[in-house]
């Protein structure tokens, strides 16, 4: 038996629902799938997560693998029992952070390269622990880290990173590629999808076979390279495709990669953008054919004081969000968002929330990623709805102002 | 109308059930009151606070004097609209933090004198913020703080006790006391429990009598000052009496301090022993006669890693507590405490949580503070019913092996 089936149900101008089905459950897409870093949606609890209507969740291989190690989860019956959770779990194959501590610390940039102040966060982030300093090395062979907690080298090679993913146990895996970052050259670019490509047909051989293995399309920003890797990986036996790497230098560049990519992707498996998740990209990725989406943006943002608000106050300058310190909440009595049915609109005052941000309060943690996680997924049902019955670009015009 | 009524349901051996009921609604005493310093309990949220069936709240006076000010919240409604909360509110009257902040730092102890490091928290995490430099000057007119986000310096009197508790609209609030320290000699103790008195005439006069004051009994650990001290306030019409400041130079000097007191106090109106809440105090304290306690520990300990679990593998040697950071909890499956009913407990494993607090996971405080609140408030529930059916020194036996 196959360890994944995608049954699609509606289609419009390229769009389409679908459900996936793992041993653990199904899923419905286009989904956004909130992020488990380390075993746990930060700040969040498997209640919340059900309440929230999660029906998947990514985490992350290379930090289970440091913290707490996947030999412990194995021993504790993997992933799932763990977290006591029985959902489908997405694990991705930790070859973004051979770029995020590597080339993305090297060049200061993300996964796009104008806004790295905006959307690469993970980067800040990386840069504010270590200083700058490049803690990812990459050879053919695979990628040598050093652990930020013991200083000691980790190497990651494809046969290891199907092996950490066994012995988590998720339900969906990822292939180990290397992301290159915008600002690498054509040349060093098409080396570096060369060597995904043969850790691919590595990952194909050494995967658990109950676990479904998507394969990673990469090529940076070039044409040919992409449309040359989708090929490549496409004609593997691979149960889904992520789309993953560098996505150029704007938005414009990263829509141009898709409409290049996913025509090359049989159409009867799911297509994964990897690390994307903010509300203009969700409507103008899922228009170019991509059914799942992972990001870390909702509970982050949520932690530094973002809090997403629906049109017409959020719109696409604001990136839909308030910043709940600015003074101007300081008395306001309205929740975060009118149109928002989550209990943290229907419990709190911005004022009160506010106060809890300025006083650093742990709840505060709480209420905004539950808040942020709520407004994301709420929207990708309503973009679901919106395929279904042919109202996607009345949607997107009321969201984006465009179509 | 009286802002608190309180009836007496059952007694056994000097010791009773009750119910106090407000304009907010009612709750069960033996009671142990949550802590929301801020405005919320730390970690948790209202809902949080339902489920696991608290029936009254304390917040901190001087705290939300400071941020985001008892002005705003007025504004705002007052706060149990600000927290969005309908259940009884208590305030305290800023005058801890005379103490804790003034001999409590410059004498480097808690309420009680020899387990500083154990029970004293609130002051080790004081001295740790501050230096150990003293932040709070009494003399006969009040209380002269610096301000530790502005420094600026804030007054605290009698009057303006009263009203900043006026404008927070809470339910039950406290006299403005001088807390002495374990430490303060008699002379002083006396001069302070002096002016204490004076404070509490002049706090009956201002408050606002929609409130239900409680006065507060002091004269540290000097049996004629407790005596005359409770003579005092007793005589006077307030709704309710509060057991204050120094408690003496162990537990039993505390025991003692209440064997004193109690007798003294009127029967019909409710006694609420301040800042004490370790599960043998919750014991002794109830068995002499107390009907009200609040205390940070339950949150505080689970912030720090340590969780309460019942007998046998709890007991008064262990503080009915292990700390979950121990590499023998490693691969621990089990539940942190195998008695307990409460989700975290249903769901999660002792592993899993020692993964969290290692990580420093903002899930990990929610989970064990849910887990540490529900324990204690799980205890006074079976307090109050083994008061009830008389089997209170059967469960005190089981608990603390001794009777």
């Amino acid at each position: 038996m196959k360890p994944l089936k995608f049954k699609i149900r509606e289609t419009f101008e390229g769009m389409r629902t679908g459900v996936v089905e793992t041993r653990h459950g199904k899923f419905r897409t286009p989904v956004f799938v909130p992020v488990a870093t380390s075993a746990t949606v930060r700040a969040l609890d498997n209640r919340d997560l059900e309440e929230l209507g999660a029906e998947v969740i990514l985490a992350n291989t290379y930090h289970l693998h440091l913290k707490p190690g996947d030999e412990l989860i194995k021993k504790l019956g993997g992933l799932h029992k763990f977290m006591g959770i029985d959902k489908p779990i997405i694990t991705d194959s930790g070859g973004f952070q051979a770029f995020s501590l590597g080339f993305g610390m090297e060049h200061g940039v993300g996964k796009i390269a104008d806004n790295i102040f905006l959307e690469g966060l993970r980067e800040v982030n990386f840069k504010a622990n270590f200083k700058g300093e490049k803690w990812a090395f990459v050879n053919d062979e695979g990628v040598r880290f050093k652990d930020p907690y013991s200083g000691e080298i980790v190497e990651l090679t494809p046969k290891k990173s199907m092996e950490i993913q066994a012995n988590l146990g998720s339900d969906i895996i990822f292939a180990f590629d290397e992301c290159t970052s915008p600002l690498s050259d054509k040349e060093y670019t098409a080396k570096a999808m060369e060597r995904t490509h043969r850790w691919a047909e590595e990952c194909l051989e050494y995967h658990d076979k109950r676990q479904a293995l998507f394969g990673i399309v990469q090529g940076g920003e070039y044409r040919d390279l992409r449309e040359k890797s989708a090929k490549f990986i496409a004609e593997r036996d691979f149960a889904g495709f992520g789309i993953g790497g560098s996505l150029g230098k704007s938005k414009q560049d990263m829509l141009n990669i898709l409409e290049w990519v996913v025509p090359l992707l049989p159409e009867e498996k799911p297509r994964h953008l990897l690390g994307i998740g903010a509300v203009e990209d969700l409507f103008n990725c899922v228009e170019r054919g991509v059914d799942m989406f992972d990001c870390v943006a909702p509970t982050r943002w949520a932690r530094r004081g973002h809090l997403y608000v629906s049109p017409p106050e959020g719109n696409p300058a604001n990136k839909f969000r308030i910043h709940i310190q600015n003074s101007r909440f300081r008395e306001d009595p309205k929740p975060i968002d009118e149109n928002c049915e989550c209990f943290v609109c229907q419990t709190y005052s911005r004022a009160y929330l506010r106060h809890l941000f300025v006083a650093n309060e742990l709840s505060y943690f709480r209420l905004a990623s539950y808040h942020n996680l709520h407004f994301i997924l709420k929207l990708m049902d309503g973009i679901r709805e919106s395929i279904k019955d042919g109202s996607f670009f009345e949607l997107k015009k009321e969201w984006l102002g465009y179509i």
